[in-house]
């Protein structure tokens, strides 16, 4: 049976299902239609549905045309960030620039320290190094605020309270899995991740509304915070769901990229690395022998090359022509491989490049209160 | 059954079984004289035993020699402050004067929020009325630091997670008899009254030892700090307890004097209005005629305006003389009630003169980080 909570993704993930289960809606080709309205031309995550859920994008539509929008995603802050997280800011950014709002980037580093055998001190050294990786992103650093949970505290915890006086524990029991067990600061701290969904309201002084690109783990969060923010005078956040990146070991128990397991591909890897990963981890949907390969083809559809490339080469005639030659036995596992090796090594050189000038913009991407 | 929490004080309460149930120490003759020792005379509400139990009282004067210690205690800002509240903290103040050191007064603006049933806009504006209170007790400006759970949640919520991650619901639902339909925030806050125990210590970089004057029902939050702290590598906070000022109304069900019944004094009550009410409603141990008084005498034990003066008349000897006359019948019912009456009312007209200048002082108080 798969799981899909905030804490723990693991066995094969119907997305079919979680869209039932989880009450979200399909992006649909009508809503695409209306987004591409605002945006201009899709992003291909959301073209070709990795993006594949939503809830109240049409509200959040109606209120970017009245310049009453804003976007809220967050970071973890717990260890190196993999591809799977790029994949869903590089989406994110992209929203930012085709809608030209501002973005809230919560960084969760309260929620790391309790949930994780792990000291302040080193929750604090991730926090440091995985701000220097969304920076270097490229987000628009004139409307992108990083809220960091304990740093603001001062700001976010009188909202946070305002949230954590409609929730009952037993509600968040049923939510999220949870025994008496847990500890105090875990149980209250879904409270602090509803904050940036209306702390831009609070700001600003007037009620906006709020969209959250997110990967779908982090639902159960924001059903519970659309529950809430009604009773407090602020609309329910809309959302826009995306599934996991596979790990690069396989298809087959395709959970969440995880980065405690050695499968994945850091925005730190040098190239060296990244080729040896590839090369060594990723599952191939090609036949055993050349010659077979050849005569039957490959199988993209469970060949993890094939599904990271679908995440990041962008050009849809050149990820067809691959689909195709791969299918067709044309081109091998190897020379699959090769291609997302080029092309993940491309995006690191570049993104490393920006990481290393990153340290002297951080303090002008943290929040101010005027 | 009597019950004695954090947030329900009812019944006849027993403190010589609370000593046990609590698993607090009786302040006896050996401790006191120590005390004797860093304090000079001691406090009548001490002498008398009202502060009547204390955990590590002896730690806490070792560590005051040492010039090591600090004191803290706190004020939950729902409504009024009545004589009750108002008797722990002239107890404070003198405890500060004699020891000459710094106190940390905690404000649970957040506390009240998530327990009662009041809005945020109500509890800051008792959060405000409150201060002015506290301030016209004549803390020495100079070593007393006010912090407000909502207003320094910036320096509070990152000590406070490091506290909740070490407390498990189950342990708070014992301790307090939480159910799981307790608010998130109302489960998260013991956390933040933790806080103050050893927030002095990270601002001032050393390790320092913390000693608590508090009424008896905040006992529960403190045993579970005691517990927690020294996992963070902090002492375990002394404390000393005060019982209860009783209601006017009576002995019998002498729980703590409520701000919700209209049995209370307010520090903010007017002469007439003293007077009203201790002739209205203190409950009174004479006889029900004169001349049954004058034959009988009356019985101080269950005389609220005797009890009472336990409380606020300082002289020993004049309390004394008090208790022998009411006792012989040679003072009556209303003479005594006239005695406290008086006493009261000298002391709040020149509290009120004192809270009427403090506007100008609330910013003084409230503790700035460096």
């Amino acid at each position: 049976m798969a799981v899909v909570t905030p804490w723990e993704v693991k066995g094969t993930i119907d997305y079919g299902k979680l869209i039932k289960e989880f009450g979200v809606s399909k992006l649909d080709d009508a809503i695409l239609k209306k987004l591409e309205k605002h945006t201009g031309p899709l992003h291909h995550l959301i073209r070709r549905k990795i993006f594949f859920a939503h809830r109240d994008l049409d509200f959040a539509l109606q209120e970017h045309s009245k310049g009453n929008l804003f976007l809220y995603t967050g970071c973890g802050p717990s260890g190196p960030i993999h591809m799977g997280h790029a994949s869903v800011w590089l989406f994110t950014k992209w929203l930012q620039d085709a809608l030209d709002v501002d973005l809230w980037f919560q960084f969760t580093d309260d929620e790391k320290f309790l949930f994780k055998d792990m000291t302040y001190e080193e929750i604090q050294k991730w926090l440091y190094e995985n701000m220097l990786d969304v920076i270097a992103l490229g987000f628009n650093p004139r409307k992108t605020h990083f809220l960091i949970d304990t740093k603001h505290a001062g700001l976010m915890y009188p909202e946070a309270i305002k949230v954590a006086k409609r929730i009952t524990f037993s509600t968040i029991k049923s939510a999220f899995g949870f025994t008496n067990e847990q500890n105090l600061g875990a149980i209250f701290y879904t409270s602090m991740q509803a904050v940036p969904a209306f702390l831009p309201s609070v700001i600003a002084k007037k009620t906006m509304a709020c969209l959250i690109p997110h990967a779908i783990d982090q639902d159960p969060h924001f059903r519970v915070t659309r529950d809430v923010l009604p009773k407090l005078g602020y609309p329910k956040p809309a959302s826009i769901q995306s599934r996991f990146l596979p790990g690069l070991e396989g298809m087959k128990d395709a959970g969440k990229l995880s980065s405690s397991t050695g499968q994945a591909i850091y925005l730190t890897d040098d190239p060296k690395t990244v080729k040896t990963k590839i090369n060594k981890y990723a599952f191939s949907g090609g036949k055993d022998t050349i010659e077979e390969h050849r005569k039957h083809g490959g199988n993209p559809e469970i060949d993890v090359a094939y599904q990271w490339l679908m995440f990041f080469e962008e050009d849809d005639e050149k990820l067809k022509k691959i689909y195709n030659d791969y299918k067709s036995g044309k081109l091998l596992s190897g020379e699959l491989k090769a291609i997302l090796i080029e092309n993940i090594s491309a995006f690191l050189m570049q993104h490393q490049k920006k990481r290393a000038a990153a340290p002297n913009l951080v303090d002008d991407y943290i929040y101010k209160a005027k």
